[in-house]
């Protein structure tokens, strides 16, 4: 039986690219790799490229499946904003929650909102407003003075906070929050060293940063799992943050764990026995296309139902939005159909479940007021 | 085809509540958090919750999937004993091993198989039966003479030993046994520092344990994987007892790996490899519900079939032996039609194996008579 | 559908028995295990044995699931030889690339290949060659100069190189090469320490190993994961090897990651990540039998598809070589099936990379002349 399901709240997602791309462009945002494909291959030739096939060329006019050649220039001759208003709105996305940190020229958050006819929320990259705050150019006092001021006015209009810590050092760090002395020797070190645009990479000063989120009270995003080579995957597997998750508990700040795969029970465990842990499977849903039910599966064998949440992870393609909302609900629909036609679960349960894990576990979350009906 | 089993034989549970619960205390058995579901949410929406109301409420005279108030007020008229005996009884199981040691005003083993009409085995948890004896408050000497002494004579009448070491410090324990002076000095530390009531987690003294246990040749449970948040899971991976494993092979004693999840396949590789290791996916089965099958299905990619054990792993709620029970089976019925649909198994082999997991190898294992039909 | 596929490019097996085995000798490769079955067990009794009892029989003219006496007392009436001719000639192999650094009275590549009509070719255990090398007994400058030589020579005619390291030490190897003094002083004293037919075990040596097969640029093989329990399989998770992916990157080797189980997806997601890294689940789908459409379908989540290699991985049974074979081929009909008929790959699609991972990647890996149909 379809679902019914709600416009969608798309709790991590990036903006997409202003301009058209070429071919070689295209296929590099099919992958997390940062390297060209293998001779004789294609990022094409993967879940995700195959995933893009099926279900975006219908949507510009094309057959499903149509050779990647033969959308790209359909896409090309619509150009990059109409193929993204075309792309966007028929997602079913309601509401974008965009992580502003990722560099290129990229839609911000009301311009990819209103391209898709959606609501628009913020979502502040920690590491992002810290590395900028340091180009200014400023002393380690005052680095610190101004992030923090920083941190509190964005939490004024943010949606939430996000961490890459993942990215930058592995989840692996000390839970506690360092002390002001450690600190200030941390950003003085940093400011000195560090080259121009550099990356914030120093463990007590990620620990300043996630501790800074942790007090606003606001949702923290934390990546984990799966992403591009800059991690190493065993580096992030999400069991790494449980002592931080227990040092956070008192603060009352929820901790939302992204992605996860292949370690998305891990993350499951967590939200069952952690009341402020939330999760969701993200980028694992579109990687892995005709498996996504698979993986989606997993992730709802121990994630209480009210906190699992929907998100794209899509970047710079608008196709990515068309593959996240697509695979999420033909993986719901698989799911809750297997599951009530063998009659383990309500129909009425799976309706409700499929509500709450699209939209409304998001919003409440949040503090969304959905988008309409 | 539906199997034909015989009475399960339970190898791993414990007693039930013997008085009535609200619906708060109700629900917090459906986890193993120890903290209050998350704002919004409740721990009724969840895989176990959702198959506690498929199982149950039709044993109590209502439809599957009615509210969770209705089946709590039936519950309620019926009295704790009567709703025990009703549910207890229509598990199917024909032998329950009843680990001993968790607190609470829970049924013991006689009390539960006669209300279930079944046969009852004792499986004595070491760091309980070790606690006790330290309450006596005697010195290191005395404490190690006496333990020492209760684990010969508890392995006159008890099926086995259950070790929680996963809990009480983690898996990656220094795999051989500890010298006696070394045990003595833990013990003489321990006995003087601990408040009232104090848990052993000393790694010493937990070794020792395990040893003592080994030296008696009974099966050793040992707790690996999914729990309650006092442990960390990364901690608990079956895997970190290799070595282990490998010091207790020339003693003759089977090592049994309990739940496992989400390192179950770890625990079948280890069944796999070792003679003297033995699997169950217990706990996994019932928290994970719909998806019991799936979770059951990699338990068999290498587990040896004549070394996976049934278990429910149910506490305080008689509900839980009724899940335990109807997810394995339904789960182990999904499984062998679909190997057997394709030919992948013959039916013989098929109901044979059936038979083996559901009893037959718990039987062997624990030198059981198995429950007549 | 049933896909119609190249004959199978076997990247990585070994070779069979030359004499017939007893019951025992057959149970005793259905495991990894070098142990007896556990009191009351047999190894018949798991996936890899059902899979046997259901593939094989038909070949030498019995019913599939007869009982195994039954299949072993037709096997010796055939005798060894015509046995592993029918067997391999119904398998479906093209093309074997044989692994010969294991012992025993096994059969070479030619010879395997004779009777299995195809072709064959050769994969260089590196450490067999080391250790071949150093039974002859010379100082450490000399070892290493014919090492080095073997090396030079076997790359002019080998198809591939293989390292065990996973079993001599764990795959957690600083990832850099070792320097010359280093190594020079890792050899004198391996040398002076070893007894006759000792095991290369020094991590340094192993390094060295490892990079004298990089410097070649012809494809390296390395096993992860699920073996037999010489090894920790913690310790053979395909991550551990990250760096040094990232360090041997600019040489410009292949790196073909084996087995991977229970780690698959980790492997996949090197082989996403990484231009030159390569996987294959190879022994993990035989032993998993009726479970390997699951694992294969693990595999290709993340694993692109000009990327994922066929392998057997069998050994001393050519009965391994048919359930290798079958296995691999029902799971990925089953897949593909799935697939195509929900619509999220289209059915050319599924045909292309079906051959692409039964024989095509393979060949362009290897710069092998595909076999004729």
């Amino acid at each position: 039986m379809p679902l019914t399901l709600p416009p969608l709240v798309d709790h991590h997602c990036h903006g997409v690219l202003r301009h058209d791309v070429d071919a070689d462009g295209f296929a590099s945002y099919l992958t997390e790799s940062n390297a060209p494909a293998a001779p004789g291959t294609t990022f094409f030739d993967t879940q995700l490229g195959f995933a893009v096939l099926r279900w975006c060329p219908p949507l510009l006019g094309l057959d499903a499946h149509c050779p990647a050649e033969r959308y790209l220039e359909r896409r090309g001759e619509l150009g990059a904003e109409e193929s993204t208003r075309l792309l966007l709105r028929a997602s079913g996305t309601g509401t974008y929650l965009v992580d502003t940190g990722l560099p290129g020229d990229l839609t911000g958050p009301g311009e990819l909102a209103g391209l898709g006819g959606g609501e628009a929320g913020v979502i502040v990259r920690l590491e992002s407003l810290a590395e900028r705050t340091a180009d200014a150019g400023q002393d380690a006092a005052s680095f610190l003075e101004v992030f923090d001021h920083a941190v509190t006015a964005a939490a004024r209009t943010a949606a939430g906070f996000k961490s890459i810590a993942a990215y930058r050092h592995g989840l692996g760090l000390d839970p506690d929050p360092p002390g002001a002395a450690e600190v200030h020797a941390a950003a003085a070190r940093w400011l000195t060293d560090r080259p121009p645009g550099g990356r914030i990479t120093d463990p007590v000063l990620l620990r300043h940063l996630l501790w800074s989120a942790v007090r606003t009270g606001l949702p923290l995003q934390l990546h984990t799992g799966f992403g591009d080579p800059d991690l190493r995957l065993d580096h992030c597997d999400p069991l790494l943050l449980t002592d931080f998750i227990r040092a956070v508990a008192p603060h009352g700040c929820p901790l939302v764990l992204l992605h996860g795969y292949p370690y998305h029970r891990h993350a499951a465990y967590l939200a069952n026995v952690f009341t402020h842990v939330y999760a969701d499977v993200g980028l694992a849903l579109s990687h892995t296309g005709a498996r996504a039910a698979a993986v989606l599966a997993e992730a709802l064998e121990l994630t209480p139902f009210g906190k699992l949440l929907y998100s794209s992870d899509a970047y710079a393609l608008p196709e990515l939005y068309v593959v996240g909302a697509r695979v999420f609900e033909d993986a719901l629909t698989r799911l809750t159909d297997s599951w009530t036609s063998s009659g383990a679960w309500s129909e009425p349960d799976a309706a409700r479940v499929a509500r709450m894990v699209s939209a409304e576990n998001a919003a409440r979350l949040y503090s969304l007021v959905p988008a309409g009906p």
